[in-house]
């Protein structure tokens, strides 16, 4: 996808937070540590499900397990100490049991992409056979 | 310090920040893993310094080296997943070359007290000896 | 306790492991960040545990609920990419509900002080109110 | 990569180290949360730069900068509460300025497949412009 197209995208309709840096988060290069985008990108998700009536932690103790069974990033360029970031979420059903999850991290000063990532996930339930927990329609 | 001391401590004029748990920061207990009150503290103390006029990233790039070298931290009561809180700051020179930042997190809703810290710093000069740098003198 | 009465003390009887820094744990000084001694200190007392044939994700799982409410933390000296160290725990009763475990880290080239903890504990019942757990006093 | 492949390819020549689940590393579900492999790769890859006598830091405080540019991850199952592992890494050079590091994680008990994945890697000179620098055809 294109910057324009992303823009657009962000634009539309998908859900989005607002985050800045914390100093902890950077490593000895001085830019935001490679997981730690990872912890953002599940922190917008929660935050997205939240948005449609549904809590991880809900759904976790009563046993609707969703894991991430797939991560795809494309780092852009890095975040530094004190960067606000805004991080976007949209989510398809891709077959049955997966649901992909679009993700773009941009800088608020000036737009600049930083991140575009498709995390693809499932649910488990107790027996650690995948299922799609009725809870999920909610987000589609 | 009692509870409502402290309220009155964090009504009066200590520098505070709002932050919300997010669910990377909950470890199997399903509560706010020990070792990350220190990542808010931090966040918290630097923020400070920013409203201060000082960046710790630009601190740390001109050398001044700022350390921490006791941390006292009392826990009160654990946070969860999705709990808002705020953490306070404010700062007192103890001796020649020691600051101690005295700190506390309090949830949002209700004013509970989660935890009291009192964290105590020094500077290092490039030789790794204290000092204490002229820059450190604004948050006084 | 000082330097060679702390020598003796991890002489003597406590249990350790020896662990080595791993880069992502440096923060933008190049040293270790303070809340990650946290994570070394937490990793060392829950091998201490398996040491004794108690599981903290085994406890958790049946309800009995370990909490840290009080952290002391000295810092000696950071540690930096690549060090090797060693964590070493001791534990003792200090009331009817509370246990503290001693412990310090130390760099294996050298044996200098890298820091001093004093952790003190205690357990929650499913209602939250301390109480002593029978299986923690096979720690004592 | 099919998991006999997988096998022929571990046995053979890439480096690896083993490394064991800290319980700080798990979050709520009781696993091991997604960002924490990207963690362990880390890890595994700057080890293996020392292997091949380079060391991460040295390179950074010498503006030697590398950066991930791409992440594939793909999990296979969970890593747990105390669980043993190995990370294996090797390198291959893809264009002029990238080369990708192909690791797997296995569980040692089983040596049940973990996670597989591709990371792209590239060097940025002082002014933030790709180049390919000698340090690193040590590796390849």
């Amino acid at each position: 996808m294109g910057f324009s197209a992303m823009l657009d995208f962000m634009n539309k309709d998908s859900f989005s937070i607002e985050m800045k840096v914390r100093d902890y988060e950077c490593d000895m290069q001085g830019i935001v540590n490679n997981a730690i985008y990872q912890n953002y990108l599940e922190h917008a998700r929660h935050e997205f499900l939240h948005s449609a009536g549904l809590s991880f932690a809900e759904l976790t103790s009563r046993g609707v397990i969703v894991v991430v069974i797939r991560a795809e990033l494309d780092y852009r360029q890095a975040l530094r100490s004190g960067d606000d970031f805004r991080v976007s979420v949209s989510v398809r059903q891709v077959s049955r049991l997966k649901i992909v999850f679009d993700q773009q991290i941009i800088k608020l000063s000036g737009g600049e992409p930083v991140l575009e990532a498709q995390i693809t996930a499932t649910s488990l339930n107790e027996r650690g056979r995948p299922y799609f927990p009725e809870e999920l329609k909610a987000l589609l």
